[in-house]
């Protein structure tokens, strides 16, 4: 019974020590994650506290959190998050999903990098339940109508093939996918740059507070924490982390989704980029990705589940055209068909010159292809079958 | 000299001979191209004519030409051509393009394939110098006005690059392409399925003469000829064979536009499809063959220049959005930015708490940005320069 407690104790004072880094450290620090993974959160705190205890860190990382350490209460932190139904999951918990791991293995991109000490989240949905499996789709915020309609698309997809939509529930292509999955029912885990009690833009909350209804909000962020530049881009990480797969639906050239991608790419997740008119802007990025950083071109809902599903599930088959009786005609039927008038009938005898073919080979295919619905005969003189022009 | 006035004649002779070739048999059948290459012309109009003399032929293919060799008349035939300015160049003649020989290397699609026995051509180019360097622009007949206008961005822009544009004189992509070609005083190759007199539609006669004026108009079928089904299955591998590169600029699954991809990837020229919207049904064979069969997405000119020319030469540089001061800010600088309010200007201190960073720190990084014209002071109090809101 007291090694349960003590369990407890143990767990809930790490996770004390992880809210406290979460509040003094900048998302996606990557230096602050080598040191918890090398070292533990209790000798990191020890030695930021302290120079002289604890192992030895980077002179820059102490000085970038100290002005924020003195301040740090993070009892009162947690109990605060929970009074607006926030909770704090750290490693070790089972709603902790351990795809988030794969970040220790990936290279730092714009100097961030490496699994989130923790997470803030908000919501009815068990995170390590909504990633398996789940689909990132993102895109420009100024997205086209284009590019919301074929989110939308996707996004309904997706959810009534049981894919969570993981997004950014910005303006344009993220909320163009959020809502279509919440309009079908599915659930959504949206990933913010601010802290998970505000809403960036504002006008988001009730979208959030839909999200939290049967997925999450989360964040790497504490309460209250502004959206900026370096946290879209630590936010970013954890979007491709969550997901099998990252689907850029919009870009420009510059998209912040293209940022997505790349750690969607470096973390072996697969990536996929919708195409559009070569004439927008907003498709760009996307073509480009295509081009030169070999993501798959998916146009459906399907397409991507295939690419994501393990091997031999979710298989679609190509569009193919449907096959009529014309495919079904030998290369004599269809020479034959060829030389058969549309309009005013011909004898069998001008449509084998016609043809180049021998009259006896003419008269077989002709009634074949009468058989086949092709072509009809009026006193001896024969034509195409109406709606049947080449 | 009378050496050569023999070379003359025996040209002639088989000039002939191909030129009957040309009229009883119908364009690309796969048989008769391995017949020539094996025994020659001559030892097949023999046994054509005669089953006991020359070498055994297969019975259908005999039968195939026997109603057409009767009426036969090559040497008509070519003065009827050549009073409406169409010659007849056949394999050795200086004006035979060599790559069409690729041809008898490749596989027989739709019961077609080999090298033509000759070609009817019309125009004042010189089909070996067109050929080098060319790229064939294809696509659907209906044509979207978006397809339409990205086949005229691609003809303009490969003709400014040197390039000849080959295509099929089709109303649709066809059309749109060699007209912008010629706009840019660019040669084209336009390669019928009906005799080379011919135009189909007929409203494109006007488009052949333009194209006939510096460059040609070309075709497997003889005199008259009308624009069969298969006859456009043989063309569509001449357009293939001619280029160094096919472009798929808008195809629906079924259409005629993907045949010609499929003789560019069996002869191992360089396919390439331009995207398009997921919704517009012409633009799903495109992204059919960019998924399924390793097509090369290309959405400009320059891109399809790049792909077809020798390794090394015409390469772009990916779209790249413009670098600015931001772009070489350290992440302390960045951090400091992104504290910097936008509106109402703030001290130093509260900068530094916003961004988690010492003053010290903050001190000298606000000073390399107001230097990089990036934020601004006024009575010690720091706020982002107008129009550089994030």
């Amino acid at each position: 019974m007291s090694t349960v407690i003590s369990a407890v104790t143990d767990r809930e004072a790490e996770r004390l020590r992880r809210a406290t880094l979460s509040i003094v450290n900048e998302p996606g620090h990557p230096g602050m994650a080598r040191l918890v993974a090398a070292h533990g959160t209790a000798a990191v705190l020890t030695a930021l506290r302290d120079a002289a205890a604890g192992p030895d860190l980077p002179g820059a990382l102490r000085q970038d959190v100290a002005a924020r350490l003195a301040d740090a209460d993070p009892a009162r932190e947690l109990q605060q998050a929970a009074s607006q139904g926030i909770r704090f999951v750290i490693p070790g918990d089972p709603e902790w999903p351990g795809c988030l791991e794969d970040l220790s293995r990936t290279p730092v991109l714009h100097e961030r990098g490496g699994p989130p000490v923790g997470l803030w989240v908000r919501g009815a949905g068990r995170l390590d339940q909504l990633v398996a499996p789940a689909v990132a789709l993102v895109g420009s915020r100024s997205a086209t109508s284009y590019g919301g309609d074929v989110a939308a698309d996707l996004g309904a997809g997706l959810a009534r093939a049981g894919y969570t939509v993981v997004s950014g529930a910005a303006v344009g292509i993220d909320q163009a996918a959020h809502r279509a999955a919440l309009a079908c029912d599915g659930p959504s885990i949206a990933v913010l740059a601010c802290g998970p009690d505000r809403a960036y833009p504002k006008a988001h909350a009730p979208l959030l507070d839909m999200i939290a209804e049967t997925g999450v909000v989360i964040s790497e962020a504490p309460l209250g924490g502004a959206p900026t530049r370096i946290r879209f881009l630590a936010r970013n990480r954890l979007i491709a982390a969550l997901s099998q797969g990252t689907v850029v639906v919009e870009a420009a050239i510059r998209s912040g989704a293209l940022n997505t991608a790349s750690w969607a790419a470096g973390l072996g997740r697969v990536l996929m980029g919708v195409p559009g008119p070569v004439t927008s802007a907003t498709s760009q990025g996307v073509h480009e990705m295509i081009r030169n950083r070999d993501a798959l071109l998916v146009t459906r809902a399907a397409e991507v589940v295939e690419a994501v599903a393990p091997m031999g599930e979710g298989m679609v088959f190509p569009l193919r055209a449907e096959t009529g009786a014309r495919d079904r005609l030998t290369m004599h039927e269809r020479q034959v068909l060829d030389a058969v008038p549309v309009a005013s009938p011909a004898p069998a005898e001008r449509i084998a010159r016609t043809a180049g073919l021998q009259p006896p080979t003419v008269a077989g295919a002709l009634r074949r292809l009468e058989r086949a619905g092709l072509v009809q005969q009026s006193l001896g003189r024969w034509h195409l079958r109406v709606g049947d022009a080449p």
